[in-house]
């Protein structure tokens, strides 16, 4: 690709069907915002729906809110919403708890559907909270099971009859990679194993196909393209096969097949409710569903196209400059790839602490990784333009060595 | 104690203490609400508290805000702050996930702390899903420990070298009957046991003494006397002498010693944040603060102590009467008590329907239990009598008869 314009970025948003949506989300001032794959923006519906859930909901119809609003049923309600996003049945994902604690869920209820096997299998440099759950789950389990962490070039080749599943992260989250889920769920069946995959940094961003890949197992975030809020409640997935069979480790009242009978004994639901655990976190679900709502009115192919052209804007308008040259482009050039570009830098720290205080917040992943996420629902082709001119600018300036730009405790 | 008078409870609101606290509530219209042990009512600061947090810390400082409004501190901040409520150190508690995680975590971490014992000792009619998290970790780890569900008066004897934790709800959901915390912590020291604390009915009922009882581990709720609302975080315990040995089974990132040095390999931290797991939930956190900064300013001795006499009251008021001769007390009548009352009666579940029906909204607990909350930071003395009083109708009349308070699915 030859260095883009302005006036093509100009083009493509003038051109763009996604556009009207950024009307829909409130744009932080004075800055571009490229890390929507950490927290999303704010939809603008969230606070007037917040502050009817508070003011209303619960200020008004306190515990009657639990039938009377609806409220019991919500992670099944915006569960069923988030599995049109991500090819899955309505009654196959639930919304509940952390990513990490619906993935210790996931790898317990799959070392129950596999009792004879011992393995799971997942890469290096998978997310890191994906594999401490993992390394938890194996200290807690001791000898019962051996997580296997293997080379990705090697990982299909390592499946056998031996594996409980495969664990990965669908959109690697630093270098943007994609795993070809349908190819690699189906060695895992090859060797009658399961595929468990972390959608969090693809759902939302583009189109998931969970039945059409045949997947087992799914867990996702809903604080990055979903824009549920900081912390939001994350969701899970478990194909209607395995439902009756599977068996969490969380064996809380909320998976009870009769919650409010209160018997002693536990009997877990025999649908996609026995991965519940807990009450419900209703504040949480309800800016949830607001995010996913808002997704659901978008057309996935288009968010996957609008990503894709906004990431290859970027990678050229930087690479195509003199001061780019430093930069070393660690994402995939095209292709297989999320929404969003990273670049290696021995100064990454600084170079994202100096975007930041030009106003241009992307974020940096340890070591050297300086991080750009492109959300098609509310950023601008002008906008990925402006963020590679405002790097550029810091390169070419030096401005990243900077004393005050030094790494410290860095949280984003 | 005589039955009561309407003046009598006039003068003891008059002379209430804590009676300006009311006013920092939005008390729901036309509603007599006896059911804060369930759900707390809503803070009047937190409609303005969550819309800032929305408005300004996301959707302005969005990502940014994890440093610059401290949100990554918040479940340390806030678990700080219930430490004071519960007898501890701040650095000894979290606000994080739900009760029933909680307790997850930590009946695992007793294990790991005590690895060549084998039982886990509880009694019958515990809160249904603490009952539960047990049995589901039993079932995950196989032999390795034994459930023992003994009955009450014989748990204390039943502690011996094979225990590895007493796990406890100190003051019941349903009856209201409170363990002696101190005694039976000590029985279980004795015997080189742990105790384990479920605080969900007691935390900002009374005063908690954790540090005094010496007690091991504990979990609360944050959503019934801290005002949480709907499904807010819970928070845990650990004493100090435990932090840096206890091993989370939910091993995430957000617990790891360096969450954002993003390596392969998880290295707890030493302190209470090892038993933190996924993102914190930000919307949750935030509603929880503002119930926890209110209850931080009542007296806790005041509290208890109005929440005594509030429900002598009510059993007054309702045994004095013919009307009541039915409805059997399953609540201790002084003494060890929780902030709330229940009566036993055949029809129990619709003499709470028809009761709502009045405006008086108490909950029904299966099999046949009215249960009566009296929460002491925002009830008056004359709302007791009041309500006592409509239930005192609904039994003359024979109200609840009606066949539109029938028992369906009941979710309160």
């Amino acid at each position: 690709m030859n260095r883009p314009t302005r006036r093509e970025a100009e083009r493509l948003d003038a051109q763009d069907p996604l556009a009207p949506f950024r009307d829909d989300f409130v744009i932080p001032a004075d800055t571009l915002y490229l890390d929507g794959n950490s927290l999303g923006a704010l939809p603008k519906a969230t606070a007037p729906r917040l502050a009817e859930v508070i003011a209303q909901e619960w200020g008004q119809g306190v515990v009657r809110s639990w039938n009377a609003a609806h409220w019991i049923e919500a992670p099944q309600r915006i569960g069923g919403k988030i599995a049109t996003l991500i090819g899955a049945k309505a009654s196959e994902v639930v919304a509940a708890d952390s990513t990490s604690v619906n993935l210790f869920k996931l790898l317990a209820g799959a070392v129950s559907l596999r009792p004879r096997r011992r393995t799971i299998l997942s890469e290096p440099g998978n997310f890191p909270t994906d594999l401490y759950v993992m390394q938890g789950l194996q200290r807690l389990l001791g000898d019962r099971i051996e997580l296997k962490v293997v080379p990705t070039e090697e990982l299909a080749a390592r499946i056998d009859e031996d594996t409980i599943a495969v664990a990965l992260t669908h959109t690697h989250y630093k270098s943007g990679w994609r795993w070809p889920m349908a190819e690699i769920t189906a060695k895992a069946h090859e060797a009658g194993a399961l595929a468990l995959w972390d959608l969090s940094h693809s759902v939302g961003a583009m189109p998931v196909d969970l039945n059409g890949a045949d997947a087992d197992l799914a867990v996702g975030c809903g604080y990055k393209y979903l824009n549920g809020g900081p912390g939001a409640p994350a969701f899970l997935y478990v194909a209607e096969r395995h439902q009756a069979k599977i068996v969490s480790p969380l064996a809380g009242w909320m998976g009870h097949a009769e919650p409010f009978a209160f018997r002693d004994d536990f009997a877990p639901a025999s649908d996609i409710r026995n991965q519940l655990c807990g009450t419900p976190t209703i504040l949480g679900l309800a800016a949830l569903e607001v995010g996913v709502d808002l997704m659901l009115r978008a057309d996935l192919k288009a968010l996957a196209a609008k990503s894709a052209v906004m990431c290859d804007l970027f990678i050229a308008a930087v690479e195509g400059h003199p001061a780019g040259a430093e930069l070393t482009l660690v994402s995939p050039r095209d292709g297989d790839r999320g929404s969003h570009v990273s670049f290696a830098h021995p100064q990454a720290y600084a170079i994202i602490q100096a975007l930041i205080a030009r106003g241009v917040v992307g974020d940096f992943r340890a070591p050297d990784v300086a991080r750009f996420g492109f959300t098609p629902l509310y950023l601008r082709h002008v906008d990925v333009l402006d963020a590679a001119e405002v790097l550029l600018e810091v390169m070419a300036e030096g401005a990243y060595k900077d004393e005050r730009f030094r790494r410290r405790l860095a949280v984003t």
